[in-house]
């Protein structure tokens, strides 16, 4: 039994939001969320407010977003939403500002009180009464897949980690993916988040869940990385490259929505979380040393997808991309296993994992 | 420019209806629609009416639908929906219920009626009021692709061809893809539906609207029709190359969506029509013909993808399991090709096409 569901209309391509303009316009005043800065130096919020005054639609921003959006803050952006009588989203930015979006949403149409039967944390049990704002998204990186998954990932601080909510309402109605927002990004941005698109592919692709609905998206994402390798290295990118690589990414959130992601990155988010690294680059520490214990086939159809002869050639290259931005104790990686152990991706691993295991991982990896 | 867009949630496999009971179900009143005896003879019939009455889900049942559903008939079916009180559809069968459920869904919610604003042939301008009622689909052919297409061909006596309408509110919820109920197909059948779903493939990737989003899943589909090429030939299919089957006529049906067909399926109809071949066979007739016209590099990624290793095989193939069922003259053809000019899709093909190219064609396929 396999299931494929991917709601979310892409439009790809330059230009693709000044020449759709209904496509982003969902409601009669626009909430648009981004980060500090990814919206405007993208050129992505330049384009998003001509086309919202070309159409005379109001719009508020909210661009309180931090990277690995904390909760409460989300709420305050509902709240924000509410009070500007905003009825439809627009996300611009990485990961961040659109799994904020989400849960923005949510917290727009049902105000978190207590003991209302709606609380804040009860975000991630999905029982909140009215349907969230409709959102359409606008990525600036080519990495988090998130404008076509149904995830929202959400720091916790009282759980010192990063946590999922998932609901079939979290779909973005549309995505536009234009390589000229993501062509001036930082190099090590660009590696990191294309370092993110990879790993969503190939755990998508060593997972128990995996499936004929899904792996064949992964050869065709990993290709697509696979040809693009030299310019993640070198940062020689050009519109057209920085669209493919945003295709990619697309595919590998399509992938993961199917298939949930591994080990990889639950043990990832404390890197994160406790060391500020950003997301893939901590998946891309952790990938190979998942790699090593998973189905010779499937990483072999993997590496031959990249185009890379082996395992080592991968390791090599990651070591290349992603240089080491912090030091890690043995103590550190036995409490964060704490953490990592109780993630729901565990079940999704292709083989079984202990926390002994993950700890041998972790120190494989980063020590 | 590229776009991707396929709303239907897909579930495949062996007892996908009955492990899934609360996605068949989308109302409080079922219309099944189905063929006098698809539903019956495929065993879905049987399994929607074990769920529905599990659920305690009143239901009636259209049977009424013809080979190459006919427009007015489809009103009728409209009439029966909204005097029963039924508020889904559950589409059970090949490309013709599952196409007539799409219309008759349109026609529940918007009674057709003289100077009221919405008369029967307006279906074709999308110009009624009321949402369609929603839809699953449970395909008992593995060729149309119609459960992830928001396409509905119709009969058109007035016009003596067949006519699609399209919009976004005729795509099915969710689609079932089960192999028992393709498995007892007649044989002949599952050819001329398989070469459907093979046409579809081709036809989206020799399209001038072929693109990054589609290319990948028509080289995916002819992979899983290729590995089932001695299957289609010789009929020892077993339930899981049904549900191969099956997904590769999804991908089709995904693939169309974005890319729309070719003057295969438009110069086709006719043959369907004055020569009642059924609609697979006559595009597996006009297949090759296309063929040697398209670009070569494309033509030869989709014989690779099948495993054959010219365009000749192909056409061997294809004569092997498609028997002549019907002579022509050269004065149908001519007369054939003032309809087929006139299709749509005629400036989605990759060459210029004119009458004359058509004529051509048709007398190098079927004289």
């Amino acid at each position: 039994m396999f299931k494929f569901h991917m709601p979310t209309k892409v439009i790809a391509g330059q230009g693709c939001v000044l020449e759709n303009q209904g496509e982003l316009i969902l409601g009669k005043h626009a909430l648009i969320v981004t980060g500090k800065s990814s919206g405007k130096k993208s050129g992505a919020l330049d384009d998003v407010i001509f086309v919202l005054e070309n159409n005379k639609i109001p719009y508020h921003v909210y661009d309180k977003v931090e990277n690995n959006p904390e909760i409460n803050d989300m709420a305050l952006g509902g709240k924000f939403a509410r009070e500007c009588g905003c009825d439809f989203i627009i996300a611009i930015g990485g990961g961040s500002p659109l799994d904020a979006s989400k849960a923005i949403a949510v917290y727009a149409a049902n105000e978190p009180k207590e003991n209302s039967g709606f609380e804040l944390y009860d975000i991630f049990k999905g029982n909140y009464k009215n349907k969230p704002l409709p959102m359409v998204a606008i990525p600036t990186t080519a990495g988090t897949g998130s404008e076509v998954t149904p995830y929202s990932i959400l720091t916790l601080h009282n759980e010192k980690t990063k946590k999922s909510f998932t609901c079939v309402d979290s779909f973005f109605k549309t995505a536009f993916l234009d390589g000229r927002y993501t062509l001036n990004l930082p190099l090590q941005v660009a590696r990191n988040t294309a370092v993110d698109a990879m790993c969503h592919l190939i755990e998508g692709y060593t997972n128990k869940k995996a499936s004929p609905s899904s792996d064949y998206m992964v050869l065709e994402g990993l290709k697509i990385i696979g040809k693009n390798l030299d310019k993640l290295e070198n940062g020689n990118f050009d519109t057209d490259s920085c669209t493919e690589l945003l295709w990619a990414s697309t595919l590998g959130g399509i992938v993961i929505s199917q298939t949930g992601t591994t080990i990889v990155h639950s043990m990832g988010y404390q890197l994160t979380y406790f060391k500020d690294i950003p997301h893939g680059m901590a998946n891309g520490y952790l990938l190979c040393e998942y790699l090593k214990r998973a189905d010779k086939v499937r990483v072999a159809n993997c590496l031959d997808a990249l185009g890379l002869s082996s395992l080592d050639k991968l390791l090599a290259y990651l070591e290349k991309i992603l240089p080491r931005v912090a030091d890690f104790t043995e103590n550190e990686l036995v409490e964060w296993s704490n953490i990592s152990i109780k993630a729901r991706n565990v079940a999704s691993c292709p083989y079984p994992v202990t926390q002994d295991l993950e700890i041998e991982i972790y120190k494989n990896s980063l020590l």
